[in-house]
């Protein structure tokens, strides 16, 4: 770390339970690439007053986290496709007092799924209704899927997103098959359900892609099993880490390397 | 430097023109005492926005500096008897969303005239009428001194300050003479006015004490003259350093040592 100096661009975050992975993200990164900046997680109870601070002290940017993905909507200037497509924020850029929100994780599963080479032809199940459900819904929709059923015990939230985007809703797998899976549930979190599998080893079998969101473990039960059965694979890590580093790319203008961004991910979970 | 992390406090600093003494005197005190604090400058053109930040954020506390001197007054819920008896702040602390105001500058000329043991009764020349003559005006008031005669070429400036604390006014230092002679007007300081003499040599050499305020150069002439004549000498990178200390001990609660703060004083000039 360089001595801090006046000169440096602050980024922050916003959330009700700060996590350290985006502020040794970001700051391994700053190292790395030599830049001016710094970043510091922080939580708020009055987001208007919040977001007020970041236009008048010149936060250049301001990660989102729960539960305020929605709340901010109607503080800031503008709205990207990425968020607007999900009406949910995960990332504020500051430009000289105008505030623009865009959504990383939209972008991150979009990029995955064109990085893994995912057909878009591929019938897909996608077990979760939530808020990142989303996010990857619309990626799916807005990448050319179009065979995708939302697996989703409650009717109500499930009906719903597959409604949004056109898709089949079903409330479990069961002797569902697809070429695509994805989890975005906490099956498999650490936790109470760390040892759930979302997709039974049949389903997991007849797929070709697995996707599994969640990121603690790196390596979950549906991700291990995936891999045992020699699957394609995206884990959640990814997804934690290319949102990371689009969101990095917005708040500095320089894009790091893979191997950087690799680099900072892992120190992000050390 | 530590790796930053999501639980470090943030102190800030709001001015028009941020400098980086008050960046480097805090960082180094934090990493010399091990404490888990972050301190940047940052400027503004939205006061109340600002304000409003530092609560929302539960940013520590933030140093004020010129225009805002007055301006936060109705901002903030608390004045401290050190910034109400001069109506300017230069610190604000925050505690759970409650801010106090305070005046480290008052708070470090009367603790000046102590450690260098100035007798209250001294006869006083105190030129100048801005806001720091004001600070310097009240500590002496407050401390005891009554002889003070306040030397300004401005009548209407000299004459409200004289007034507001029962002091004389003249226009010039003249043939004036005082045990205790004071310098908050820009003569000395590195610029146009770099080899102006606040107080005539025959002034200098019938006093005790000279107080030069000005910080820039850390050797004004004035402080030169006084120390070639033998003279007990208080300069301004005393009163900067020993504000700053003040307002590192309101922020973290802990008190550095005087070599600490020394150490700091001259990290922060380099």
């Amino acid at each position: 770390m360089p001595i801090l100096n006046k000169d440096m661009t602050l980024c922050i975050s916003l959330a009700a339970r700060p996590s350290n992975i985006g502020t040794r993200f970001h700051n391994y990164l700053y190292g790395e690439l030599g830049l001016n900046f710094i970043y510091k997680a922080f939580t708020t109870t009055d987001l208007p007053a919040a977001i007020g601070g970041i236009r008048a002290l010149g936060i250049r940017g301001c990660s989102v986290s729960m539960p305020f993905k929605e709340d901010v909507i109607p503080l800031v200037d503008r709205m990207d496709l990425s968020a607007s497509a999900i009406e949910s924020v995960n990332t504020i850029v500051n430009d000289d007092g105008v505030l623009t929100a865009y959504n990383t994780d939209y972008l991150a599963v979009a990029s995955l799924l064109q990085q893994h080479r995912v057909p878009a032809a591929s019938s897909v199940m996608l077990r979760g209704s939530g808020g990142m459900a989303k996010a990857v819904a619309a990626a799916l929709r807005d990448n050319g899927f179009a065979d995708v059923t939302i697996v989703a015990r409650n009717e109500q939230a499930g009906r719903s997103l597959a409604g949004l985007y056109g898709f089949g809703w079903r409330p479990d797998p069961g002797e569902g098959r697809a070429d695509l899976l994805i989890n975005v549930t906490p099956l498999g979190m650490a936790g109470p359900d760390e040892d759930a599998l979302a997709y039974s080893t049949e389903a997991v079998a007849a797929a070709q892609t697995v996707f599994d969101v969640v990121a603690f473990p790196a390596e979950t039960p549906l991700i291990r099993a995936a891999r045992a059965a020699g699957k394609n694979v995206i884990t959640g890590a990814e997804v934690i880490t290319l949102q990371a580093a689009e969101q990095f790319v917005l708040y500095t203008g320089v894009r790091p390397t893979p191997e950087q961004v690799a680099a900072a991910g892992e120190f992000s979970r050390a």
